[in-house]
């Protein structure tokens, strides 16, 4: 298992809301350019999608926010390979801050492979991506650390 | 059930991303906007968060992706109150273009009451603001058909 880059993002005023913290909306945006960057790791970067018109779509994300982050703090993002199969792919995102020693949020994304045709359609993954994806692939204990961020949303008596 | 009014966005430029489609993280944008709407509805307004020093944190948010929407389409939300208790309220979203008949993208959030202290802490909603929650809240066969958009990511075998 070799570790992806993170992901170190500069937090502009614009993203600051009138809770005086960041905007739920752009640690979504964060992570969308974490993802990117891991495109480009995969070999699915910007030649790969102009040559093939293949790329990726987000089918699904799960945002949690574990503590607030404000206008001075860092921000930085580490991105997991939770999973893969011919198609598609299982992101786990975690965000840290130097302030803060915990995450302060985690973002979840489900990501399909497709080419862009008239219309698009799925796509496998090449062999060259599905070595790279195998490489970065987490192990399944640190899956299962990741994984309690995606429950599903409801009221439940406390 | 009273319905809430829907959001209208305005899709701008920088939100297109190369593929050619609304960047995932926008439709987080757009909803945090029409739940700041919501917040207006429910007399959670700026003047009520100057007096009492209370406001809305978002917990969780779970997004899923239908349709592509393009640069040229309209985009608005339509804002369902699907659960509440005295400190939390779960919403959902619909994005609907009026290109598409069908929603192009849900989304769901977890919401929490907070005093903005010295530190945040929860907070109890106020009596007026129960009653408009009451109001809005949908019924249970709304809610049960809103509810599916919120699984688990995985990779099922399909």
């Amino acid at each position: 298992m070799t570790e992806l880059p993170a992901y170190r993002a500069q937090i502009e005023p614009a993203w600051i809301d009138f809770n005086g913290h960041l905007r739920d909306a752009f640690y979504g945006l964060v992570a969308s350019f974490a993802v990117d960057e891991v495109m480009d790791h995969l070999g699915l970067d910007a030649a790969y999608r102009e040559r093939t018109r293949c790329t990726l779509y987000t089918l699904e994300e799960h945002l949690n926010f574990l503590h607030e982050v404000k206008s001075s703090d860092d921000l930085s993002v580490t991105t997991l390979i939770l999973n893969f199969d011919a198609k598609r792919i299982q992101i786990g995102c975690r965000f840290l801050c130097s302030r803060l020693g915990d995450s302060v949020a985690t973002a979840e994304m489900l990501l399909l492979h497709v080419h862009q045709g008239e219309k698009p359609t799925v796509a496998p993954f090449p062999d060259a991506v599905i070595a790279k994806l195998e490489a970065f692939k987490v192990t399944p204990d640190v899956r299962a650390a990741f994984v309690p961020s995606s429950r599903q949303i409801e009221l439940k008596r406390r």
